[in-house]
């Protein structure tokens, strides 16, 4: 048997009575009588194990996540101990022989549930094993898919993807959430967003999009915020009406939760969670259209705030759902002194810009919109809010040697996950998270 | 016409006799007694546009870099003027009406030439223009075709694509190369690799990728170092031979090489530039096999060294060209000392590893290896060397819940873009290169 060829447990479906030889970790066991059994976990999924005689009590002595290689016969199992919930539920693996591999050490929680209920520092402190759960590492394949699927979608689009820096100089973008980096004897800072880049090299391909890490010092410790994020950007060029940058968002986010819904029915399933639901179009209204709605709805009047409280984002996605049927709405015109110099105003609408959000379930999920593409205001805009936009110096020329009316947007797809699959914290959705407490282990217990 | 729908210059072949409107940039313009002609260019591409009489002067007025919009009749060329560098050679677009859209600056160099010939200060401090010229831009389309195609065929290989962190803690790992970073009033570091990471990740997903942005403080200004590079990763677990690594890296260069063969034909055909060469097998041989070939073909006694210099690695690539047909070579077999302190010892030739360098053109393209996947020899090994491996919890945590034998490889998209097209210093194939001098703009010329 020395040189059989691995099977990956789920090929083990519909090769029955054929002899496989299995590799994996122990996810869990258990022992009836004189039969042991364990689940044996491959990059496919999830197989159990059944040992006989003198194979049970080693079984029975088998650590969770310990590495085995496992040899042995594919059986139908019983009817009646079917399992439903695994894709091999019809079958299990009568064991010849078993190898450790690797020994793991002893649990220092139970990992063999079907829900792994720690609090959250325990579940970080420990991440390169909880993410081993079953119910944990699913979340990273939804991120892995929205993430591709968001580079699918442009691709037929015609966008180009590039790599912005993650290394950026003093630019006219930078505010106080910005983490400083000590550069040779200079100051660098952390990319916040790939906002300038994205529209330079419109100038270059018309249309491009691009998947980076974005920091920012977020000084609050709340379950929305990481400091390190997988932004989703994209920018685009020649557009007619600032209604074609909703329109090209609404498409992505439309085929996002379409690969979602198709390629992780397994993942929404463990979550008992469904994708949202998105209207055709998904509705469009505007900041004071909102506040209008929010006001009748609720008789709190929000008419004079420039922006959306959590309660009035809740509000309005709660009437976009009834009124609707959509968990997904654009709020549209957000007045000029809240969005970023560069934003585009409307000109039938002084004091509002061509910009929106997208929110979803009750909250922000994408912002986008119109930028100014003409050199000369975009230089005045700057310093009407006293920003010195000549240090950004290749931004600038990007408008200076012509650049056609242009937008884009940007989302991260941690929010857009966690929102997916319903889960309480950012921090979930996230491999490895990030904040001002922890960068892997938490400071605190650094220091001990 | 206000409504026409704006049609790509790629388009036009075949619509002869059409009505079109077009949209892009001037790409350059010239005479020819009362007729006027200018280039034009899309995201598809660049198309001939010719105008009489009234027109003429309107368009001899354009300057370089004008974002315009050109209504006109698609003709067939006479075939004396055919262009058969442009995949529009054989039409043209009669005039029939102009728009300027946004203006340009005067060029501060000549943009309308084939090439581009300016020093390399010049080329970056006018990157967002450089950017644009028809020479640069394709660059980054093979940078582009190589990120796809490591993703592709990895995903095809059944590897789970993952976001690694760029803010790391003090790990086992940090030099004096590492970026610091302010983080709350804590130290934090850039990550220099995701090499902890996707070892961890080893044990969740058993295969995976990832694309990142890597960050060191190379305090050298050579042609062949940045401090900001886009690096393709792979780790993948269960291998019964570390040899399954180089196949797989053998499996994914070579899949790349011909993506971008079969996609960027026009790329290569600009830079006159031919994909390497590629024997199948690509040659292996160990280090000191290695140095034994240089010491018969130059008389160089470099068998008692612990690597090969830059003078070795290029003799050894023509060997590999003269003797196997094969642009690419495995070197293996690196003295322990030379290696990271994870790297897995050959059982069967102690004091030195089961690690690769893969060699193309003369130069290091890739570096990987097998790994030690026993948490107690991972933890005597760090120690032997001095490295508080304990500082990198969950990375040991990896190992002490059960970790696969297994390895992976590693290399810099740059890197091999530049060693592609034969470009001359590695900072032409980065969209926004940044090393000790210069982020965006050089810090010298900041401080003016």
């Amino acid at each position: 048997m020395k040189n059989m060829k691995r099977n990956l447990a789920i090929d083990c479906n519909g090769i029955i009575g054929e002899k496989v030889l299995l590799k994996g970790w122990v996810e869990r066991t258990r022992t009836h009588g004189k039969v042991a059994f364990f689940d044996l976990r491959d990059r496919s999924g999830i197989i159990q194990v059944t040992a006989h005689e003198d194979l049970a009590p080693k079984v029975a002595s088998l650590s969770l996540q310990d590495v085995v290689e496992a040899e042995g016969e594919v059986r139908s199992r019983d009817e009646k101990y079917a399992n439903s919930e695994l894709e091999t539920g019809k079958i299990e693996v009568q064991l010849k022989k078993l190898t450790v591999i690797s020994k793991a050490a002893e649990m220092p929680f139970d990992m063999g549930g079907k829900d792994l209920n720690l609090e959250l520092p325990t579940l970080l402190d420990f991440r390169s094993l909880t993410l081993r759960h079953q119910k944990i590492s699913p979340i990273f394949k939804v991120q892995e898919t929205v993430i591709d699927s968001f580079r699918k979608a442009l691709h037929e689009k015609e966008f180009t993807e590039f790599q912005a820096p993650v290394i950026i100089p003093q630019t006219a973008e930078g505010g106080s959430e910005v983490f400083e980096v000590k550069y040779f004897g200079e100051k660098a800072f952390l990319a916040q967003s790939p906002q300038f880049y994205k529209q330079i090299l419109v100038g270059v391909f018309e249309r491009v999009f691009t998947v980076n890490k974005t920091l920012r010092a977020e000084p609050s410790m709340t379950t929305r915020h990481l400091t390190e994020v997988t932004t989703l950007d994209a920018e685009f060029g020649f557009i007619e009406s600032w209604t074609e940058i909703m329109d090209m968002a609404e498409y992505v986010i439309k085929r996002m939760l379409e690969d979602v819904d198709r390629g992780c029915k397994n993942v929404l399933k463990l979550y008992n969670a469904e994708v949202p639901k998105v209207s055709n179009p998904i509705p469009r209204v505007k900041l004071r259209e909102a506040q209008a709605i929010i006001f009748k709805r609720t008789g709190r009047n929000v008419q004079n705030e420039p922006d959306l409280a959590p309660e009035d984002e809740k509000e309005i996605c709660k009437w976009a759902y009834e009124e609707k049927n959509s968990d997904l709405i654009f709020i549209t015109h957000y007045p000029v002194k809240k969005r970023p110099f560069y934003t585009f105003e409307d000109p039938d609408d002084p004091g509002y810009t061509l910009s929106f959000d997208l929110l979803g379930r009750g909250t922000e999920w994408m912002t986008g919109g119109q930028r100014i593409n003409n050199y000369e205001t975009l230089v005045q805009k700057a310093e009407e809010r006293g920003i010195n936009v000549q240090k950004s110096e290749l931004y600038l020329q990007a408008f200076k040697y012509g650049m056609p009316p242009e937008g884009g947007f940007s989302f991260g797809s941690e929010r857009i996950v966690m929102h997916i699959l319903g889960l309480s914290n950012i921090r979930e959705a996230s491999l490895f998270p990030r904040d001002m407490e922890r960068i892997d282990q938490r400071f605190s217990v650094k220091e001990k």
